[in-house]
């Protein structure tokens, strides 16, 4: 599990532990948040953990007493003695990805940072479900071809992408006329451009419905979460950008449809709650009894369905732009808009500032068609530098 | 094609035009409409067309001037000659749903007369598209056991078990929590007991969101039709009576849903249209582009969803309470329900006698369990007697 600190990695904890047969981990990895990792390597007796950040991973490798390489007991007597091997740095986050022992890698470390790990799990045949947007953003032609010539499944945990698996599990790919990608609309989703001006962060990070991390509910807000999403879907589903329609559902109660050929439409439904998507990504085909509460739709309000503000909402339109180019493109438009969010988020440059930055790197930018790994990183860290500079000029 | 003059028969027709390379078709039968299946008969170059009504089947059989049974020649050789050879009276009609030129039956005809050449239909190997309701409604466990023990499938046409059908694909009928069947909830869905007292057949004809036949828009009116799905779904899907509800969704856009073990709940929507759920069973398992209208969910008012209102709406409430009793209890609420029905249609009984007379008829049956279909029909003529005695004695 590559991200346990995180809140996808923390459900998904959660979600190990309702189904106790089912499930044995066998590594866990963070960026820093070394004590949060010492509890669950402790909780869950987990003979890997893997620290990317070279400074945390030096603390917790002193912590955990184990040292490496010398003498690595094997899995079972590293749980009974309580601590992990510690797999330090990027190179760390590799090496847990391809563990012998590992038959499926969730990915859930947030940004490009999932990108390398993921192509390594791939790479050694591990069943990969995916919570990391960025890979298939990033690096979706390089993912899903290695992914094909490997025979490796990658089983999407975004609750859309989620969804839409599982509705197309419901007819063959063929027979697929349009996929629907659900949004809440944020925050903001009845405002005009206008009241958008003075949004704070901390308005910002209100969702109305979901529970997630800090860049991502940002990313909600300006709607590039869906552009994302778009991206996404084009690479998991292989269906094209103009067949891919993204619709505004405040309640987020329906996930994702399809739009089969003879009009019948798919669609999955649940409560908002990670755990749902999480649990059919790690047990896929399989679905068990959870604890969790069952929808209520006679308790529901309304359910309502718009199609989304391009205009005011622009970040949608410049991520369907990037994956329409191409390329590198996509690579630029994500890291782009990392930049920004994380300036938004401290303060540093206004939220409608977002959309103008991320295109004004994007028409900078000079695409690479069908670029390797290098070439993606290599854009990816180009339009970080471009973001920092428009920033700092405006 | 078994019931080709009724709204349904009508509608297939259509789809099976869209296909002309996908489908043949063997024969056609009405209960009088005899107009009509000459024009149907002629438009298709259909061989074979059964009359079930003796009087009518001998006027057609002088129009299509074919003498049965001599010299009957082969199907091609008919079909250039324009006309059909006439199939008389109810054996007729099993003797057409057992054709050998035919893969699929398609049983559109209405009421308890579909029982029979279902079973006919069954006992020759023939894929069954139901659209008739009674069938399971009064034999269900007859005709589910052999169809099981013939390996034939039963696709339902039904709106609400087509969606159901399709939510159900590929998943294990083992991981299924719930069954979730929605409906309209009639013209009448806000109206009081005390407001229902005087609504006119004219009113109650009035559906929101199907166009239907008269006796399935009364029991839309009076939620019987779900009921009647209930026990139909039951049979269908192997589900028991507590693991299926009801949801009043006045929308006619979700159709169905299947709750799963694991909380994700999956849905199938589409415009209110008969024509995609024909499609679907008639072509199962492809779907093929056609051309209706796509569903626009954005430009679809609200969804919403409720709990029926069980004291108003008593059918459904005796509908569940017959399945859940068993044996021939489900016929008997079939049979008075038509017979009550039929007399609020010709303006003899108010709306609100339809759950009475059905009650007082179920409270004088003695259950025989597991009855054969001797033991059906003998329960269903019994009923319908008894409905016509509580009516006159009113």
């Amino acid at each position: 599990m590559l991200g346990s600190t995180g809140s996808i990695g923390r459900q998904a904890l959660e979600v190990i532990g309702w189904f106790p047969d089912r499930f044995r981990l066998v590594g866990l990895a963070t960026n820093q948040n070394i004590d949060l990792l010492e509890e669950q390597v402790a909780a869950h007796g987990v003979p890997f953990a893997a620290v990317a950040d070279v400074d945390a991973a030096r603390e917790f490798g002193q912590r955990s007493r184990v040292p490496r390489p010398e003498a690595v007991p094997g899995p079972a007597d590293r749980a009974r003695r309580g601590g992990a091997v510690c797999l330090p740095g990027p190179a760390g986050l590799k090496e847990l990805a391809s563990l012998p022992e590992a038959d499926l890698v969730l990915v859930a470390v947030s940004g490009i940072a999932g990108l390398v790990p993921t192509l390594e799990a791939i790479g050694s045949g591990k069943t990969v479900a995916l919570a990391n947007k960025e890979t298939l953003v990033a690096g979706g032609s390089l993912v899903m071809s290695a992914a094909m010539s490997r025979g490796v499944q990658v089983i999407p945990v975004d609750s859309e992408h989620s969804a839409i698996h599982q509705c197309l599990m419901r007819g063959e790919r063929r027979e697929v006329a349009r996929l629907i990608l659900t949004g809440s609309g944020g925050p903001f989703r009845s405002l005009t451009e206008e009241q958008l001006r003075d949004v704070t962060p901390e308005q910002a990070l209100r969702h109305p419905t979901w529970q997630m991390g800090a860049k991502i509910t940002i990313d909600s807000a300006t709607l590039m979460n869906k552009g994302l999403e778009v991206i996404e879907a084009r690479w998991l589903f292989g269906v094209d950008y103009p067949d891919i329609e993204v619709l505004i559902h405040p309640q987020s109660i329906v996930h994702g449809l399809v739009v089969y050929q003879d009009g019948a439409v798919i669609a999955q439904l649940g409560r908002p709650d990670m755990r749902v998507p999480i649990q059919y990504a790690l047990m896929f085909p399989e679905r068990k009894a959870n604890r969790l509460e069952p929808l209520d739709l006679a308790g529901a309000a309304q359910l309502t369905f718009a199609k989304p503000d391009l205009k005011t909402f622009r970040c949608l339109a410049l991520a369907i732009e990037a994956g329409t180019a191409g390329g590198t493109m996509p690579a630029v438009l994500n890291a782009a808009n990392e930049v920004v969010v994380m300036a938004f988020l401290q303060g540093k440059t206004p939220f409608l500032s977002i959309a103008g930055v991320v295109e004004g790197v994007m028409s900078r930018h000079t695409i690479i068609p069908s670029p390797g790994l290098e070439e993606i990183l290599a854009a990816d860290g180009w339009a970080r530098q471009a973001a920092e500079h428009l920033l700092s000029s405006r």
